[in-house]
């Protein structure tokens, strides 16, 4: 299939805001800067890619108008947007769609409750076994062996990849991702001890609830609320990367990004708007505020209630974290200074 | 379903152990202080949440008796109980069961060799694949999507969640849970190097034995042994979280709490009754003994041969590491203010 | 089976390169030196095993010549190998299969798209699910519901174990493994943001490229490049053990071990005959040259260029990290004694 830039323009007004050169060039590929062909489209959003960008043999670059004004005279048609990233992730989406929707099927060899609800518009794939009560809406779809426990509904064009399995009374709103192999609503890991230091299973009869437009990765466990009218509950818009563990009675907010091998325990609240470096742990039963980052491997043990970068274990703001960090690395030489002065002043044994 | 409060008294008789209040009071429901109805039984085992469910709609408390002695006039049925989280949990799992048992039933597109027994009184869900020689025991429940390889045993009124897979030979006791898409008994990564730094496969001869009443969460790994003799152990009583990697080799004592996203490398030892925060590291080759508790992402590089609380990488007895990590937090001004004083000396030269 | 000491060092000419004693005696099992029978082949390659070897009851052991050279008078025959730990490995390789080959059996409920092109001698098992042009080569083997997606390939030889997923386009070379629930070939985590900081999902069109004599544990995520023309790679020869997150653009070299819970973020590129600790976690977008081995739980945040041993976080050369530690042990006590030396010295209230 072959795309002009005209067609780019009318599509995605809001990204493309300028042409410079010919608006019938067209493209069949969108194209890393270092890897093109005369069919490229190149998407330029760092300076640094743009020598080589220019140099290619795409005959079509998108770009940020203060990038495109270091643009000399050039065949290429020079493609002008506000927002390069979001232009190339929406080109992408519209013009070469991954997935092939196969509205209306359901596979002979999926396992379907009599007393399950699928719209007709629904696509349920091969070995899919599919509960009582549950509902699957218009435009949703269900790869292959998936397992949707009872009560659960998935929203509409609500995308499941396979060997997903979704534990009972879970509630998935629309336009959400569910990769494979993840679990969401399975049994939290609750347990009373008895007088022996023994451990007896706390059945977890609550629910997790994810908003529309939450992307869930591959290999995350999204456990279930303890108790019948608790929920785990993950906000509109938020994107979870893979090897993530969501225990019960999680909340996390709105537009919020989590980087992949992420653990948070039990009972915590997550405001809106934050951002999770990977590899991070967040203990149990802590709230954080609204527009707080964490860097990678970051360990909150305690409430953050105020927005901002924080970084370590122990947990710090980003600066005095970097701080913290660089004079650790210099302790060894530090304290051997320290100890020739103790010597030096004759103070050595009296301390 | 509704369930008095004799009742109760009368089926968990050592746990509910007084009652204030009428006997013939009745719930329908077990419910969070903050979010009850007239139909809710509310348990408090911390006084933050006491006056929150004084005050709440639920007709019945289950307490201490020593919080219950701060309970002043009341309408509400107060029930005593030496141990209210436990109270909770058998009152859970006796009158809300979460699993219907579904005994005696092979789905018929289940898999079954002809060379495996499988207890008439097991349940073997949609799509589950059960090879040569494996034993089912009564009331063992296979969800959907189980496979089980050759010569593996699970024990009578064990619960496998969907997508799990059981390899070769392992032997898993009675009343166990394996949660969803969890691999136990997979290859070890074992592996032989020759001199040209290249790697070569180990067969992986050995199995996995997991003891009664073990839990084991979703996303988990548990690998089988090295060689034919050879075991990975996971004692009786122990839980485990999801996202935990237990090697090869790896023996996990009874009555232990893993937390998680912990992993726990090759031919480890750990003892019984310890509990190991969440993405913690324990290397491999270490024995760890009896009644040991890691704190949240500990790092266990050498043996612990004393019981008691650690944490912190470089690992530390509890209170040392809590020392440290308010130290290191100060390293900065303290380095800065040391090097004022070697100014101050006028050493900072000589040093 | 029995195997006699001639027909294994026929068989492994190289690995078996002496026999002192009786070339008839045989063996039924390889065994570890404290769990034998007289049936037992015992592979030493450390002292400290040695003792508990020649006091066992088994009848072979293998060992290096220098620990030979060790041995007195015993019954036992003893063979040297230069690479003792190899000899093993090879020796179950040969003779104790732990998988037997199916080939040229596709399971009557395997779907199979008419599209694909699988070898007469390969085998898929029960429920897998195989798309539009998908190759699967001459004895690769495909257990118990496997799905792999249009347009990707599984090379001669390659393992796929249960519930494992395959992403489009995906290609596989020859004798990998891919243990059970692992997914190879999601989509990568990449988003747009707009003004409002809400994220746009990038469909990532890209690949994932595994080399020949891969092996991926179980619970791993390796996620497809984002652009056509792009790839996520694993190099030949890489062994990769279980919870391993490998992002979109990574690229891994050749002959490379990496150990349980390791999270790469996206576009970083690692060298060849490299060696990972467990739960180390490496940033995006950076470089690691040929032949560093890092510590369990070491935190990359930037380039490594100089081969050598590395750990920490920060990350530091192993023995200056070693140092650190150290010192962060003994900070508490050494900032108490130079506080103590501002007393004395009088200059405490001035800096």
């Amino acid at each position: 299939m072959s795309i002009s830039c005209s067609q780019l323009k009318e599509t995605l007004p809001n990204l493309i805001t300028e042409v410079r050169g010919s608006l019938s060039a067209s493209f069949k590929i969108v194209s890393p800067a270092d890897n093109t062909t005369s069919s490229s489209i190149v998407f330029i959003h760092q300076e640094k890619y743009l020598e080589t960008a220019l140099k290619s043999s795409a005959s079509i670059l998108v770009t940020s108008s203060s990038l495109a004004n270091q643009i000399g005279e050039t065949s290429k048609t020079i493609l002008i947007s506000p927002n390069v990233y979001l232009a190339m992730a929406k080109t992408l989406e519209v013009f070469f769609p991954e997935y092939s929707t196969k509205k209306g099927y359901i596979h002979p060899t999926a396992i379907v409750s009599s007393a399950a609800q699928v719209s007709s518009e629904a696509h349920i794939g091969p070995y899919c076994v599919i509960g009582d009560n549950v509902q699957v809406e218009s435009g949703a779809c269900l790869d292959s062996h998936v397992t949707v426990d009872a009560n659960s509904k998935i929203g509409t064009n609500t995308h499941i990849f396979p060997n997903v399995y979704i534990g009972p009374r879970t509630q998935i709103g629309s336009s959400c991702e569910i990769k494979a192999n993840t679990v969401v609503g399975g049994e939290g890991f609750g347990f009373a001890h008895d007088e022996k230091g023994q451990h007896h299973r706390i059945p977890q009869k609550g629910r997790v609830v994810i908003e529309n437009n939450v992307s869930i990765g591959s290999m995350c466990a999204i456990d279930r609320a303890t108790l019948e009218n608790g929920e785990t509950r993950i906000g509109e818009g938020t994107k979870i990367d893979n090897h993530i563990q969501i225990a019960h009675n999680v909340k996390i907010g709105k537009h919020c990004v989590f980087a992949g091998g992420t653990v948070i325990a039990g009972s915590t609240t997550i405001g809106n708007y934050c951002v999770v470096g990977g590899h991070s742990s967040i203990a149990g039963h802590i709230t954080i505020c609204d527009k707080v980052h964490l860097g990678g491997r970051s360990g909150v043990t305690g409430h953050i209630d105020k927005p901002g970068a924080y970084t370590g274990l122990p947990l710090q703001p980003l600066r005095d974290h970097l701080k913290t960090e660089a004079y650790l690395k210099q302790l060894p030489q530090f304290t051997k200074k320290v100890q020739k002065l103790l010597k030096k002043l004759g103070l050595e044994e009296t301390l």
